[in-house]
């Protein structure tokens, strides 16, 4: 039967399902299993109570993962293969520093001065024991979910075994870029601690560093502040969608002990619009008809930037919200704002007259005395790219800009030896592709159309039109989920598998290790990552995650064989 | 604060959360209750189970369901308004017809011969009792479906009162079009029967008639056949992804019961390539290289319909697989069949040397035979469009044509005078949008890009460049979900809302029951629509089915505000 052949394809064809690739790794072929009594061994005196959860959480998935090597046959396959096969029976787990420091206090260090490199070895024999070191507990973690990703179940032999194909292994690896993030917009439809939690957890089985939690906008305010419980109780969408002061902690703690720090977004001086519920004073235009003359979406609504008053209440209301996190990086947003608003707002263009300033002076003022709220309070303020590229405003020496418009600002934005993140709408916006959310726009589509597929976000080049001295100045990167048709219902299938996409590029960085591009048109690179992004994905599913399928399974199992001339 | 402009607005626009929107409605602006002790009363003597089950479910939802008006403030804005609100004591539900069939036993009539209309009537008063009448279950069954869409819950007195503002209303309903389906393909990736009850019971809330089951394609062969168990153990992905005839039977009952018919597809001669995997002798051209030469997605595979044993051997298939369902209707398929498969066959080369015929004439031959089998077993066959289109094969008196390539194909297949559903893909396919699954087209769209939103689909017209006395041609139609990137993960969020567009069409009919378009560029029946498109997907959230947001929350609860230029 013809058939056969593709099987025996198959086995002289074992991808590793490795998620994002390290950047330097040595594996052979042979097969080991994990010992039934094997153990994880970490000889840290005193360790921090969030690297022994890590190692427990390690210890636990190997138990509980199911996931099965994606061949025909599955795990049967390699029944015969691994029954002799010499068994693991420890990962001695090791720091080679003697500060230790939690995950938490590691993951929310100076974007630029964390540790984030491990080195993982794993023998081919029962005698060896494997070994994990790295400089910081943060390291170690990262090497943990390095440590998870290369077994497969094998379900036939009577209880779950857990092997892999590919021993000796020898991993050395660290980040490209110490910033891969997530950005979830939390306002225009609400998600749920649960929600957030899940996405964390799943961020960090992948590496991921930040959660860039666009947490309010100007449909909805759903976070309570301390000082200002009225923006959430008036702007939320219900009292059963505000994040309160004890969830944002519990969210913090739980993406820090996973090596995620939280990035707090309060977009302003636009985007501000349900401030308004609570305080109309300081809302200039808003819901003013018709919307598209006062915002790029409804509501229109911006704060009173000319206002003394208005200023002042946003420098106490993000100082207040910047102590709610204890991580070096905030931002403040500066997408979209809208002059007409504010040309046709009275009370604007009367404390304008009667400061003798423009609009221009008063939008400088607030970026200024923002920025320096946030520099105030320790974290390094960040702004979107419009801000600077498109009203020029005056930034602080340490700003990080969130570049978004288009990958094309990228190189514009390093002309002006700015620090910044990439976060293009061109290639990175998971929520693209739907079409439009207007009311009447019967047959239109959203400006971001079409679909960001997994294979155009993949072939984005983090260097790309820069030279090689500007490469210091790229941060990382984001993917962003903005919420206008996203919800609860469709969280996980909208983000994932796409969102490691982004994990993989800031991790092992403009090309694969070896050199060559990440996709190639000609080439077997896009099959590469397809056949392991197929293999996150099953992962991800068996943990309770419910990522969309890229392939039917028959192309899932027999990786090439659905390409383009195969 | 000038947010309390919406708020008047809105309090004036009380939009019935109908849907599929009745063909006749009178309402007027009386609030009522339910009645604590609201009962549904029948005085139908010996009701058949399923009708008593319907009743009880819609018993049971009237105390369940939590769903309340999508207006800022939700319910409790209704709270002074309906304080002193008449109380609806009950429900008298009667048939106008002696002869009395189970809900199941009508929908699985002949699709000609169904009856599906019925009267509702809700007086505004505590003294009157509501009536609901039809002339067959069925028909009743589409009633309760409707007066349970007439009410919002209360969820601040206290405990739950359900309650409408729109009492006297009457209510005369029948289908424009006897077919409202849903095609799942469970073949390119597998979904468990909760996940098919689950849709088809969402299906029911909006009077859809017919589950088409595309049950088996060239990926896999997941159906349980009498006399065939060899192609599911062989052909399924695993033995956990089989349906099992115990399945097939409890998917069809539960649909039934709920007035869906299930339609089984089982592609033929292409599609077929998972046959192979039990009896590679039927199949020409499996798995062959390359893809794109053999098929029009990989891998490639057809029936050897030139071969006797072959065309045998499909019969006796058809025959069996015909028997597993109660219906009327079933699907023999004929997309996309491929001539160079059959040309570099050696065995069909032969058989047609042998029999000194050509290509055509087996395929003509084939046609005819499963028709006739199918006509045989009571079935009305059911073909895809290009192969009377492309192929120009004979059919069976009695067949009907799924239109499907492209919405233009309607008016060649009324010319030729055969009756038809529409499956446009430039309309109703669930699954485009969402780029290339190809392996290594790493940058491609999918054939069937764009992404089809909700206002497209429903902007169809299922009479457009057809002459009156085609009109009758037309059975209705069904909104598709392809399989190839979608599985059990994003099943509910992929399918709902948009599925329920289609559901509106054909209820009720090619335009609004006034005679205004569906959706109107100019006017504001795209708006009208979208508010009634959200409350049904809030009521499908409500009921534990994940439909997509289709806006921003701040919008939904402002219908109107954010149209363009509103």
């Amino acid at each position: 039967m013809r058939y056969v052949g593709f099987v025996l394809v198959l086995l002289t064809n074992c991808v590793s399902a490795l998620w994002p690739i390290p950047r330097s790794i040595q594996t052979s072929s042979t097969a080991l299993k994990l010992s039934s009594t094997f153990e994880i061994h970490f000889n840290i005196p005193n360790p921090p109570s969030d690297l022994s959860a890590a190692i427990s959480r390690t210890r636990s998935r190997l138990h509980t993962d199911t996931f099965e090597r994606l061949v025909v046959g599955r795990s049967e396959t390699d029944t015969n293969t691994i029954q002799h096969a010499p068994e693991l029976q420890s990962l001695l787990v090791s720091l080679t520093n003697d500060s230790v420091k939690s995950i938490a206090e590691e993951a929310t260090l100076p974007i630029d001065s964390r540790s984030e490199s491990y080195q993982l070895s794993i023998p081919a024999s029962s005698i060896q024991r494997a070994t994990l070191s790295a400089n910081s507990t943060l390291g170690l973690l990262r090497g943990l979910t390095t440590f998870e990703q290369l077994w497969f179940n094998h379900n036939i032999t009577g209880g779950n075994t857990k092997y892999m194909l590919n021993s000796p292994v020898q991993i050395v690896d660290s980040p490209a870029f110490p910033y891969r993030g997530f950005s979830l917009d939390t306002a225009r439809n609400f998600y749920s601690v649960d929600d957030i939690l899940r996405t964390v957890d799943a961020m960090s089985w992948v590496k991921m560093s930040i959660l860039y939690w666009h947490v309010a906008d100007s449909q909805s305010f759903p976070l309570d502040v301390p000082g200002f419980p009225e923006l959430a109780t008036q702007g939320a969408y219900s009292t059963s969608e505000i994040y309160s002061q004890s969830d944002v902690k519990k969210i913090v703690q739980f993406a820090n002990e996973r090596g995620i720090d939280v990035v707090m977004e309060l977009d302003s001086p636009g985007h501000t619009t349900a401030i308004g519920f609570a305080h109309p004073e300081h809302i200039a235009c808003p819901a003013k008809s018709p919307w598209q003359t006062y915002a790029n979406e409804p509501p229109a609504g911006q704060l009173r930037i000319a206002s003394p008053d208005t200023l002042n209440f946003s420098k106490v209301l993000f100082q207040s919200v910047a102590q709610m996190l204890p991580g070096t990086m905030m931002s403040s947003g500066g997408d979209e704002v809208n002059l007409p608003c504010w040309e046709d707002d009275e009370e604007t263009q009367a404390d304008l007259t009667k400061r003798n300033i423009t609009i221009a002076d008063a939008l400088n003022q607030f970026i200024v005395e923002i920025q320096g709220v946030l520099a105030n309070a320790k974290k390094m303020p960040f702004i979107k790219s419009d801000m600077i590229l498109t009203h020029n405003v005056p930034i602080h020496n340490n700003t990080v800009a969130v570049v978004w418009q288009s990958s094309a600002d990228a190189a514009s934005m390093a002309a002006r030896n700015v620090k910044f993140i990439h976060q293009p709408s061109d290639y990175f916006y998971l929520d693209c592709g739907a079409g439009e959310w207007v009311g009447n726009d019967v047959l239109g589509n959203s400006w971001c159309d079409p679909f960001k597929t997994w294979q155009r976000a993949y072939s984005f080049d983090p260097f790309a039109n820069l030279t090689e001295s500007q490469h210091s100045l790229v941060l990382g990167g984001q993917m962003p989920l903005w919420s206008e048709q996203s919800s609860s219902e469709n969280l996980d299938s909208i983000v994932w598998p796409r969102l490691a996409v982004g994990a993989e590029i800031f991790w092992t960085g403009s090309t694969l290790p070896d050199g060559t591009p990440r996709i190639n048109p000609n080439a077997t690179s896009g099959t590469n990552a397809l056949a392991r992004l197929n293999e996150l994905r099953y992962r991800l599913v068996d943990r309770g995650v419910k990522a969309i399928a890229l392939q039917p399974k028959w192309c899932v199992l027999r990786p090439g064989l659905c390409d383009l001339d195969s």
